[in-house]
């Protein structure tokens, strides 16, 4: 679905005035999903280094493929498809270190596909830490009432526990604090931490990782940071909700998914915190299933778009900012 | 808050209609309670086994304690109310087994205090559960948008694991199914189940639990339950709140909490399926920082009032429903 949630978003007179778009992608399946969807955009093809001046309605596109479009819209071969997708990703990620672009915005990929191929992707966050150097990085979630920064994330959840430590924390807690001050311009962010147990762990009784993320929020406090918990993390994200806390620093995958796509299914953005440079991508994923069909919300990839134009212009006025 | 709780909502006319209300409690500090809210009701004192016809506001209250009231609305001695509370929970216990009334709402005591006159109380539906020889038992809390019914409840998070069992699974939906059925009158409820593991395990390489619940769901739908799942937990609650089932059963208490706490931080109801009598319960704890100052929402004791009449009633038409 990444050409059809594209299309559809830049189509949006709205995301124009604040950004300039390319597309690294595939002109013939572009220019496809345009027709298909009835949008009356044209794949304008760039080189490398130029971004021509380009009457209204015409997209920057970047070749980076030239897939042999189906019978249907969605009828690519997995393998081709996959390749393709990974040379977009790394494109995005050489051309941002070279400075040629200013934020990336990444659509849906499939991870298993590319793995297939033989290539070491663990997915876009990891692929593109890996590309900057970098080892402490956090993914984020953010929607209009709700954020969430997790500490762990694509783990058994009986292996959670024994990858929690209190520097770790400490670590996702700061790099929340400076993402949501320089980012977001939050003058002093306020950071609630979620428990890991039921009740917080009810002074001991159900657990004791409490003990370890409370020395987590006391060093952070010591540090400058306005930090709370751990809270019991069945009624905190009502708390947050209401403007109690500007993110909340979650324990595991779910802690903060599940609350997080409850109240924002198809709007949320995800970012990398503790990149060099600005990356924000969709909340979902490939979603095979509704591909080509034409139902798919743009939603998630207009609101990353904004996103990312706004990290960038906050970057452009502080250049060393390390998100 | 209990006395305030109950006396909110016991003042609303609409609850009236559907029940004839019987207070186990303290007769002075619910008539200072009802003084100190402004509320005109007026405390009638009963005796066991009689419930004389009364004028309107008159609320019939059977007096278990005579507590010294303090200055303040909540200057109580927390052994003395401890031991006042966990009498007025025996007591209900007892009148149900007994057939004195058709249905139990509690209001929140506190655990730890009960504990702390020696009296082994894990909670109010562990009590009754014993009370009635009862081993299987679920703990559900269903809101207006939103059902969850929990595998398990007062763990530590990284014993969860272990203590999930296919046969445990089974049983909570089956009493999942039968309580949806019977007290809710959804002819085919329609019963997803969570995934214990980010991305429901993404086929093994995010853990293995999601093996045996797939086998408990299988057999659930062997017996004639339309069950589906294991599914990723982080979409599953919209889609359950958009209509696509009719409640969710949940690995681990967080893991239902948090969407139900977000959707219906004051109005849901925790139920206790699997005992032979009606029990229905506020949802939240006794919030000593809010405790006498007037401010305590009633609409979780309006709402637990309201289900346990609906759940009376259909049991008084088939009286051997095991609930």
């Amino acid at each position: 679905m990444g050409p059809e949630v594209i299309a559809k978003a830049l189509a949006a007179d709205s995301l124009h005035p604040i950004c300039s778009p390319l597309v690294l992608g595939d002109p013939t399946i572009l220019q496809r999903t345009f027709g298909f969807l009835g949008l009356g955009l044209q794949v304008a093809e760039v080189k490398e280094g130029s971004l021509p001046d380009l009457p209204p309605g015409a997209l920057p596109v970047l070749p980076l493929s030239r897939l042999s479009p189906g019978a249907s819209p969605v009828e690519i071969p997995v393998e081709e498809s996959a390749r393709a997708s990974f040379a977009y990703v790394e494109k995005a990620g050489r051309m941002i270190l070279a400075g040629q672009v200013e934020a990336i915005v990444t659509a849906p990929v499939s991870k298993e596909a590319i793995s297939r191929l033989g290539i070491h992707f663990r997915g876009h966050t990891e692929f593109f830490a890996e590309l900057a150097g970098i080892r402490d990085f956090v993914m984020m979630l953010a929607g209009e009432r709700l954020r969430v920064a997790l500490v762990t994330t694509h783990l058994p959840l009986s292996q959670v526990s024994e990858s929690l430590t209190a520097e770790k924390i400490l670590s996702v807690i700061e790099m929340t604090g400076r993402g949501l001050k320089e980012f977001w311009g939050f003058p002093t962010p306020r950071i609630a931490v979620t428990a890991f147990n039921p009740h917080a762990g009810e002074g001991g009784l159900f657990g004791k990782e409490e003990t370890f993320i409370s020395r987590a929020v006391d060093q952070a406090r010591k540090r400058g940071w306005e930090t709370s918990g751990p809270w019991p993390a069945d009624s905190l994200f009502h708390r947050a909700v209401q403007g109690e806390f500007d993110a909340v620093v979650c324990m595991y995958h779910d802690q903060g998914l599940i609350p997080l796509k409850l109240l924002h299914f198809d709007t949320a953005v995800n970012v990398t915190l503790g990149l060099p440079f600005v990356r924000t991508s969709v909340d979902h994923g490939v979603a095979y299933d509704i591909a080509g069909k034409g139902i798919a919300s743009p939603r998630s990839m207009e609101e990353a778009i904004k996103l990312a134009a706004q990290m960038a212009v906050r970057k452009r006025q502080a250049p060393n900012l390390k998100i």
